[in-house]
């Protein structure tokens, strides 16, 4: 018998840390609202599907009519919630709107899911590739023009998929390009997962749904007061086949779906609408404004905010993602993220080597803006601008896709060390978690890029995933 | 907008009641044990992947021991805790040993995500019929020398999957099956999604994994105290390729685990291996044994014992799921649950037009089983012998599959009124649920067996589920 494991001890500890954070989910672990203080004991209404608590998979009572009543919040068709995450959303819009092996146009800063339901299907797959931002290091919007040239030229795309707001808070002209799509008679999914707060703040961008997207998943754990791995599809329909979707919804979710999840969608949605959430999302934006205000204007980190919109194919920005850019400076991201967590015991989101995010939510307390206010004004002052003129290696390129992703995974691989691995075709993928946005996927070509990226974000402690190998010393590639 | 929803009051409103659940999740809704009375408000631990917290898809640090612990305790090479149901652990353990469009033989009373799976990777499915109890109207064990037939008449079966227990407790002989595909090398996926328990105690038969098995899933919200859509997928290496089963873990399950389930799935294992489970488990057989004895000698409800093990290919019993079989008497199965809820506020588990079937676990309570004791025993004395004979329908036949899933999922289909669609290929499934076992797949030819149970069943109001059509006037048949 192996020692007694530690993850409901540990997660206990934590919770009684005054650790802040800066990260999913919305709710911030904060008892202090309607919603949490309230609730009781999970194991008090964790049921299953007894008479008169209806059945996710064939919602005919109340949840049929808690996920009419989301819908009719968010403007959409139909609603459905989603207890395997917007994962579960994803692979299922990306089955239910693409026959098999067919092929469907994807903005290449995607989430892994999508792949995985390009690889289950045996899709063939276009990319768009968002624009760069030198200046913070940061992917940025999609060119609609670029995505109505590809549908001209390749009319076996049945669908197009791209991800708006980006993990960064970059909003995409989401309006233009379902016009294109509609036009070319086909639907435009939006894996909206960061954008579930939009339609509660007139400081937020327009929701995708209103921009006329078709099919739009958004993850409500991510910035409103939900359970982690709880989410919303939203249809509009004219475009897809909402039985084809529902199908696979019934797929890629558990036949035993988690009532105390539902329930949590349920509770944050409502909490949100009524007086007590109303109020607090004003206190939120008025304190969002001031902390970006206050930030404006340190010497060495760099803040983008509005100012960016309009640029770089940028149609909008949410302010509640902070993107603090540390590019010019004398310190990493990681490090940056570091010093947050031990010296002000800040956690933050996510961090690459240019920039660190912080999610900010309704649930952000002053306290935790100002903690964070506070650790950023210090640091800055204590910062450099970088006296290493900034390397030339490459940020952002375009990926060669040699062989689908389903091939890829099908035909023999063998591991090379990944220093040798140029020229090579993938058999895995590779990426930073979070986000979780394949630096390279399975069948496509490995670079002198990529492996020099792998390589810096190792000595730069990035979280790099998805090898099979752990240490990253090898990579699996195709056999000859 | 539309009336606020009650999802989240409904169930708040429920736990107040009195009802006793008969039923998942294992845990019974009781607050009276340590794992449940010191938990904490959900939202305090529902965490992301921060440092320190590691990483379902990637464990490296305290879910990795948390999980190998697990597999220390259950004797598995590896264990993986599921987030979303034994659902995506039967995905994954389908999609991870039979190659596309390869083939598998499955029991036909499988779980319908057995079926999903099959349709997702274009597999060709042979199936294997279980014995059938005319006695107690109860599919009951596989006979192992017809698996080792169809073995040797077909070689291109990369799998075998079965169900053990079943849904009502019918323990096959898994080690025969496991010797039987060990020599013709291939794996041996068992589904004992209701077998979770059987390590806890010597009245409980023994596990798949001890008998050979493979790939074992198992729910460890049935019949443990954990969560609702936590399971657990364990491994036994020699005959499988983990690396691809952990490829679809990581496609069938969110991006995003709540660690609330996690957290949920180590604490029942730890309490059930602590003092405080270990003498619950006495107590409960010591009761379970009792209320099997009291319930041994009613005049016209009849509870199948050990006496049928060694019958009709059944290996073993599960003698904590209670199967009431009404068969002979003049109630049915959904008038009997129903005068349990109404007259006995016990809620079952489960009816058919022939039995009830109540799930027990290790957190019943004294009074719970006496409850059900007396509901039993007073409603079996106003009970007389059916003086209908029993009609000649049958209960129990062979599908006769005339194209694969992938295939009628795939070709176009219209609606035709159920009573006319004899001869008919289905593009639907339909199935009771629970439990969930297809009556009919997509691909079957649809029978005058067939027509004839729905109609049964939805004079019965038996919660017929799977068509399109949800009065089950129409069923959706391949056109012509």
């Amino acid at each position: 018998m192996k020692n007694s494991p530690v993850l409901y001890k540990n997660l206990r500890n934590y919770a009684k840390t005054d650790f802040y954070p800066f990260h999913m989910p919305g709710h911030k672990r904060r008892m202090q609202w309607a919603g949490a203080s309230s609730f009781p004991n999970p194991y008090e209404i964790d049921i299953t599907e007894i008479e008169g608590f209806d059945n996710l998979h064939h919602p005919e009572g109340i949840i049929r009519e808690s996920m009419d009543w989301a819908a009719s919040l968010y403007g959409a068709h139909k609603t459905y919630y989603l207890i395997n995450g917007s994962s579960s959303g994803i692979l299922s819009a990306v089955s239910g709107t693409v026959p098999d092996s067919g092929t469907i146009l994807i903005s290449r800063n995607c989430h892994k899911s999508v792949y995985h339901g390009i690889y289950l299907k045996s899709l063939k797959s276009e990319y768009i590739y968002p624009q760069y931002s030198e200046e913070y290091g940061i992917q940025c919007g999609l060119d609609p023009e670029e995505i109505e040239l590809m549908l001209k030229k390749n009319r076996d795309i049945s669908a197009v998929l791209m991800v708006s707001p980006t993990y960064d808070g970059i909003v995409s002209d989401v309006k233009a390009v379902s016009e294109i799509c509609h036009k070319n008679h086909i639907p435009l999914i939006v894996d909206e997962a960061h954008g579930a707060h939009f339609r509660y703040g007139d400081i937020f961008p327009v929701p995708a749904l209103e921009s006329g997207a078709d099919v739009v998943i958004q993850s409500v754990h991510k910035t409103l007061p939900c359970f982690t791995q709880s989410a919303l599809l939203h249809l509009r329909e004219g475009y897809i086949d909402t039985e084809k979707i529902e199908r696979y919804l019934q797929i890629y979710q558990s036949s035993s779906p988690s009532y105390v999840l539902m329930a949590g969608i349920e509770r944050g949605l409502l909490w949100m609408e009524q007086e007590e959430g109303r109020e607090k999302m004003k206190e939120f934006s008025a304190s969002l404004r001031k902390l970006r205000q206050d930030l404006k204007n340190m010497r060495n980190l760099k803040i983008p905010g509005r100012e960016i919109v309009g640029t770089k194919n940028i149609f909008d920005l949410d302010i509640s993602k902070i993107i603090i850019s540390v590019k010019g400076t004398d310190i990493t991201g990681p490090r940056l993220a570091e010093r947050l967590r031990n010296e002000y015991h800040l956690e933050m989101e996510m961090w690459t080597e240019d920039y660190v995010t912080a999610i900010t939510t309704v649930m952000d307390t002053k306290e935790g803006l100002n903690r964070l206010r506070e650790g950023l004004l210090t640091i800055d002052r204590e910062l450099k601008p970088s006296e290493i003129p900034e390397s030339v290696y490459p940020r952002s390129w375009k990926s060669r896709p040699a062989v689908t992703i389903h091939e890829a995974w099908n035909r023999s691989s063998e591991q090379v060390p990944l220093r040798q691995s140029r020229g090579r075709i993938s058999a895995e993928f590779l990426y930073l978690y979070p986000p979780g946005i394949p630096l390279i996927a399975p069948g496509e070509l490995i670079t002198e890029e990529i492996i020099e990226t792998v390589m810096r974000y190792k000595e730069e402690r990035l979280p790099v995933q998805g090898l099979k190998d752990r240490t990253t010393e090898t990579i699996s590639v195709l056999s000859p």
